[in-house]
């Protein structure tokens, strides 16, 4: 083991390298010099161990290689998948994360902002819900769900095609009379498309279909009465429920069984997100996935590539169906 | 609103506040000045909304405001709870938080470390595996759960005291013959102890108890032969089972119902960890909550305080049972 305190010098890779010290200084920062300097210092740096101090070359180079992540929480297995699959995706182009909890709060989320540009972190990906959030073009944002202006890249799922999807699948399975199930906040995002793509679902296939939307800080009891309202002879008039989330089709579901009513016999359900327990273990519900992998990769892609130009205002990402337990299927469809 | 690039400066503070710039630069870096010049300092940073530039100011105070944290994932919802715990603690003391996801790799636990030294954060945390893990002692660190040195504190739950609390629940409970049932890894740590507090608490209560211990990487299938192996004429052979995290539990009892046993009527069912449905709904099952918040809170105070000699080398927090509806209790007492 090397002894303490030798830690390895820029001056310890040129002698090592053979080479002059701007060599290694082109090297590490990724200037060009000859393909034979370059391996020579790569070389080198890997059999001394040298390790770049970010913060000096950060000064020097207006280059952290750090990407802020602004997200509510990572208690929501959702938000928790997402730093994770965002987390790997820097990892994998030796960027470093530095994680912004904003609790929901808009403060917050601005003065993260403001912090990061200060920072000068390369980038900044945001999950946020602040209305009037200031963001400067001095450091490259990408927002996740919500199009916060013209020169920032939004990266979404694709919510219209998913509630689309959900509506045609219970079309598909039999369903005559279905419900939407909604909490949600009244700002403008791509998740509320899920609504508006579950309508167009349900107009092309026929479907007959009610709506029960909430706000945010109405209470899960508003389904409850809702439901209830809906029972007639002990029979629920829905024979299908897309419910917005798979939080909420799994607070619908006690709901239902509180009401014995049974799912999928009595009424099918269709959640949203394709949330797993522990996060790798079995769906909570039959559910449109989001794929947060990909929508990971491009959060990452986007926000580091150079062209700027030629970064799109708003990318939805395919998402998928997935049986979960709560729809009729036959065995061989349950992949 | 300001106008873009008009950034304040250091100087734009001393000049508002009307002090010197020394005095601006002391008060900044926590320098001892005159409380009126600090007040009046602070006001002017507030009215300018200044912003300290923490990587020039790093580089000059060798301090970074930035902590590593090292942790396997944040899909585990254990995990993504810490996570978000010791965001919040950080942000508390304005300090930021590197996200090191490290996926149980023992190299990339390795070269987090080596990375965050060199990057000079002010410390890091680490839930780690690596056995043969080194860490200099040129940067603070604590370790959640496992000792790693004695210059390392060690940050945990009372995992001991919880596998007693475990046996004796289920003695109170009226169980007379129970079982352990754990998959983990063979590295000595911490969770390892709630084995031993399990059968303290079983000798403690004239426990009858079987242990079954799987290794990291055995199939859960092994404990729905072991159970099977104990059911006599239909019925289980023990009514009080401890499982080593919440997750066995969850994946126990879907064996137990495949084998037509009822929780909590045939079998009462204990878990560790305190897991809620989507961070903050349901518990999976009764279990042994771990203080998230204050194992955070603990890691973030001992990692940042000066006197290092004052450091303990393992600090054991309490833990608590929680009803979580797969034990045999009456209403009252489901708090």
């Amino acid at each position: 083991m090397r002894k303490k305190n030798s830690t390895p010098t820029m001056k310890d890779v040129a002698l090592e390298a053979g080479v002059a010290l701007g060599t290694v200084s082109k090297v590490i920062n990724g200037l060009p010099v000859g393909e034979s300097y370059r391996i020579r210092v790569e070389e080198a740096i890997d059999k001394l161990n040298y390790q770049v101090n970010s913060y000096a070359q950060g000064l020097k180079a207006s280059k952290t290689y750090t990407v802020a992540l602004l997200i509510p929480n990572t208690l929501n297995p959702f938000f928790a998948k997402l730093t994770y699959q965002i987390n790997l995706s820097l990892i994998k182009r030796k960027y470093r994360m530095m994680l912004c909890t904003t609790d929901f709060d808009p403060g917050a989320e601005q003065e993260y902002i403001m912090m990061a540009q200060q920072n000068k972190v390369d980038g900044i990906i945001g999950l946020t819900y602040n209305p009037d959030l200031q963001v400067g073009d001095n450091v490259p944002f990408v927002s996740i769900d919500r199009s916060i202006g013209s020169h920032i890249p939004c990266i979404a799922s694709d919510h219209f095609a998913g509630g689309q999807m959900a509506a045609e699948k219970l079309a598909d399975l039999g369903c005559k009379n279905v419900a939407f199930l909604r909490i949600g906040s009244s700002l403008s995002n791509e998740p509320n498309k899920r609504k508006a793509g579950f309508e167009n679902g349900c107009l092309a296939r026929n479907l007959q279909y009610h709506l029960k939307i909430l706000q945010d800080g109405d209470s899960i009891h508003e389904f409850e009465i809702f439901l209830t309202e809906h029972i007639h002879d002990g029979k629920l008039d829905f024979d299908g429920l897309f419910c917005v989330t798979d939080y909420i089709a799994y607070e619908v579901m006690k709901i239902l069984k509180k009401l014995n009513i049974k799912v999928p016999d009595d009424v099918q359900v269709i959640g949203f997100d394709g949330i797993q327990m522990f996060g790798h273990s079995d769906y909570i519900c039959s559910t449109i996935i989001q794929p947060v992998q990909d929508i990971a990769e491009m959060c990452v892609r986007i926000l580091l590539q150079d062209n700027t130009a030629a970064k799109p205002p708003l990318i939805c990402l395919p998402v998928s169906y997935k049986y979960g337990g709560t729809t009729k299927e036959s065995a061989e469809r349950q992949d």
